[in-house]
Order: structure tokens, then sequence, then C-alpha cells
């Protein structure tokens, strides 16, 4: 198959991904300004996922153009990785209002870790069915930061980083203002 | 009609439907994973349902690529099974939360069936608008496997084996649970 | 501007307009098939709007194809034409559980006619801004049934045949009912 | 990277935008005409902001057009205007029912304000990874109504008009039903 259908139908599943997570912001009832403080939290998480789906999308886009076809195997990987892709407005409209407690912080990073995953058996696939001297092989010897699936593991890093910047001075206060 | 244009407009309508059914995974009112529990079986319904539509999409563009001209009864046949197709995630959202009732998964296996109905109407639809030495013609007598209308019925035969592998062992539970 | 852009665009809109028809059949609380009763008119109304959507994707298409370029003015009329194709799935949500009531039946028929309107004056400024040789000119003499901007009207002609054979034995039956 | 899949995945994302936003007209449970009355604002909200993506969607075909290659700066300048827009259905949905309140107007003209900086960045992005002679800075100094980060804030202005005009004979009509 060609790569060329693959990345327009990736793309048109990406775009719908990174779209309808806006749903989940749900407007309040209320029509003052106070009335939105709830969404603040909903807010960074959809800003957190939008950066993220654009970084997939982005480095998904350079593995595709150093790509001359794509074998079955590659297209099924492609499709795992978009599967874990299409979790991510789930898991955040689950996080949104829940970014104090651990398990959707837990569930998020787990479904971060499944895209990281599956985007490195997607650029083994897309490796191996390809020669030692194609376009994606030269090209993950010359320029990792393009291809490699380095990046998406810094997404799971960043997440992480995050996370523990969020959570830990929370437990702590709640320590000082709860000590018994 | 050009397939390509075809193509593109089945892309964006199966790269929507594939995406929002994960709109049917509404995230639990509660922060705990104990609150995720009924979610397992929607999501085993997403997972199935994706792979599903991933196998259409995918025969789908095989089926285009072996064909120069779409006849208007083609497009139409076309266009009956994207109809079809669309009710995977109505279908879906009402089987997840009920996938040990007889009715879901009926109505799931009727929108399955009529999915593989369409399949094979189009690829005969579209047999007869090219003539005995078109690729198409040619491809169906070489290789079956890529377009071929068999694939859907097969994903309907998987989809009645997991419902009768799931559903057997329920009814002999109940039969023991609740014996008189 | 090339068509071939604002024919992409078109197609993402009109795929996405197509497919959250379907969230208007949300899933009924039960899990029987009589539970399912009240989507059959949802799921008529559904039926119905895909055609109509259908039809005019079809019609786009081939008006699109006789067109080499694409003025500012064809370009808000095709965005004119869109506003009111997308305004279809609020009409048939509202129509779906309400196929007996005057109100909803004539907002329905109000929005096929304003998308008749809105593509009878897409298709002029697509001719009043190519010359009177160019194909598009030429293909409304050679070939009226591919590009006038007839084939709408027939939509709601056909749309106001249905809801008259619909709704008249309702009100003869309703006077039978309640004669007082 | 070729700016032809940037406008391809930019032109999945505006569709999206563009038509998740009649999600937001909730059909009245009643089926008369009078319980569609609380739609009406929510209907010219919905106008309104199809007239702003449609205008933006416009421009960002005549600034793609005039660009050769897109730096990765200009990547993500793409992908912050598209997230700026994104934002549009969720401050249209609660703009819609609170046309009146003041919190609500000011969101939706703040979201309007980041989408037009947002463009302005990008232009300014895509004109400095280009050089002094590429198309996009002849463009610049002959066309500027193509191109120019002018029309953002043409809608902004537009907005504020629409704003001023209705609130302020509303807060008169307040002062003289409410004189106290």
């Amino acid at each position: 198959m060609s790569p060329r259908r693959l990345e327009a139908f990736s793309d048109g599943v990406i775009a719908v991904i990174i779209t309808i997570m806006v749903l989940s912001l749900r407007p309040p009832d209320g029509g003052s300004l106070h009335d939105l403080r709830p969404l603040v939290p909903k807010l960074s998480v959809y800003l957190l996922s939008f950066v993220f789906v654009a970084i997939y999308w982005n480095n998904h886009h350079h593995l595709m153009h150093v790509v001359d076809r794509v074998s079955g195997a590659a297209l099924w990987a492609n499709a795992h990785l978009l599967f874990w892709l299409s979790l991510t407005p789930a898991a955040a409209a689950w996080l949104g209002p829940h970014v104090r407690d651990k398990a959707p912080v837990a569930i998020y990073g787990a479904v971060l870790l499944g895209s990281a995953i599956a985007y490195s058996i997607l650029t083994f696939a897309l490796v191996s069915s390809a020669g030692s001297d194609a376009p994606i092989a030269r090209a993950l010897g010359r320029d990792r930061k393009a291809v490699a699936p380095l990046v998406p593991w810094i997404s799971l890093g960043i997440y992480i980083a995050v996370a523990l910047v969020w959570l830990v001075p929370d437990r702590r206060m709640e320590r000082v203002l709860a000590p018994g």
C-alpha cells in the first residue's frame, strides 16, 4: 500500500481526535466568570492533550515521509497507534474533573504509555518492511530526532514530570492542613 | 467519477465513525479505579468495533485501488456501505452497557451483517461497471484475499464466535446460580 | 482559488455532518428489543437525512468537476451551502422524536429549502465567475442532470411528498379517535 | 515539511470544528415552534462562529498558497492557531444561552483575540522561515488583503461592534426598567 492514503486516513482520525476533546469542555450553567472556575483544570488537561496529539501528528508525518511502501503488518501497527491515540479524549475527559485523584492520572499516563509503545512498534514494522538502505533506515541512522521512537517517550516523561510537580506539593499541603 | 474523490470522502466518513465511537466511553463520576469497572465491557466493545471498522477501511482501500472509474450505481452502493458502517457507533453504544442482553448482541450482529451485504453489493457494482479485463476483475481472479467480499463475512463470523463464547458460559452460570 | 482545496474542505465538512447525525441515535436505557421502539422514527429520519446529504455530496462533486477556478463570491456561496447542510443534524435531531408534530416537520423542510436555494446560488456564482464557453456553462447546456440546481429541489419535493403521506393519514386517524 | 500536508491536516481540524459547533443546538423537548425560541440566540451565535471560522479557513488557504516550505516553528505556530480555533465551539456553547451576560461575551471575544494573535504569529513564522524574495514576502508586499494578518483583527472588530450594539441598548433598557 502507498503511504499516501495511510497518511491521509491517519490525518483524518487525528484531526477528529484532537477536535472532539473540546466537547468535554461543557459550558457551565451560570453566566459569570466564577462559574468558569471548574473548567480551569479541564482546560489545562485539554491543552496538554492537544500538545501530545500534535506531537504525534508531527512525528507521524516525518515517519511516513521516509517510507516508500507500507506492509500489512505496518498498516495494523498504524491502526494500533490510532486506537491508543483515540483513547486520549476519554482519558482526558476523566482526568479533567479529577486532576488530584491517583487513578485518572495513572490511566492518562497508561494511555500515553500505550501510544508510545504503539509508535515504537509502528517504527519497527516500517523499518523491517523496508530494506536496510531504504530512506527510513538511513533516516534512523542520520536524523534520529525526526523519526526515532524516542519522541513519544519524551511526551511520557514530560507527563510524569508534570504529574509529579502537580501531585507532590498537594500531598505535602494535605499533610500540613490535616496533620492528624 | 474518479475513484480518488470517492476514496477521500469514504476515508473522511470512516475516520469520523471510528473516532466518535470513543464518545460512548463517558468518564465515570468518581475518581477511583473502582469507578472504572463499568467501562470495561464498553472498552471491549469499542476495541472490537475499532477492529471491524479498520478491517473495512483496509479492504475498501484495496478495492478502490483496482478500480479505474466509479459508476453512479457504485457510488450509491458505496453510500449504502457507509450508511451501515455509520450505524456501528450507535449499535456499539447500546451493546457496551448491555453485553449480556440478547437484543443488543443481535442488533450489533445485524449491523455487521448489513455492512457485509453492503460491501458485497459494492464489489459487484464495481465489477459490473468495469469490463471483464479490468484490474478489478483480474484482481478478483488473482488475489481474492485483497478485494473479495469474503472478508466482511469473516468479521461477522468472528463476531458470532465471540458472542457465542461470551454468552454460552453466562447462560450456564445463570442456570447454576438460579436453578429454580 | 483552485476548486481542489474547496472540494477537499467541503468533503471534510460533509463527512462530519453525515456522521455526527448518528449521535442523535442515543441507545435506550433498557436492553430489550422493545426498548428499541422509540428509535424507529429516529432511524427513519437518520436514513432520510443520510440520503439527502449524500445527494448533495454527489451533486457537489459533479458541480466542482466542471469548474476550473473558484471566485471569492463562489467560495462564500459554498460556505453558505455548507452552513445550511450543517443544520441538517440539528433539524433531524428535533424531527426524530417529533415526526408527527407540524413545527419540526416544517423546520426540517425549511433546512432542505435553504440548502436547495444555497445550492442554486452556488451554481449561479460558479457560472458567472466562469466564461460563457467554460466547462460549467457547456455542462449546464449539455448535461443538466449532472450540475443543474434542479436536483436539490427534487430532494425537497421528495420530502414534501413523504411528509404529506406521513401526516395526512395521521390527521384523519386523529379525527376518528378524538371526534369531539 | 511541505505545506500540502499541513494544509490537509488543518482543513480536517477546521472542518470538524465548524461542524461540531452544531451539536450545541440541542433540540428542545417539546414539538411546537414556541419551544424553539430559546434556540434563536444559540443559532445566531452558531452563525457568527461559522462565519468567523470560515474567514480563518479562507485566509489560511491563501496564506499556505504562497508558502513553499514550512519550518518547525511555523508548524507549531499553526498548531497554536488550531488550538485557539478549537476553543470556538466551547466559547460559542457558553455564549449561546448567555448572550446578555458579560463574562461569556468577554470569553468569546478572548478566543477571537487569541485566534487573531495566533494567526499573526503564524504569518510572521512563515515569513521569517522564507527568504525576502519568497512568494509570501512578495505577496505581503503586493496583495496585503490575501495574506496579511489584518483580516482576523477585522473579525474581532466586527465582533466588538456586534457585542456593543447588542449590549448597549440592553443596559439602557435595564436602567429604564429598573431605575432604582
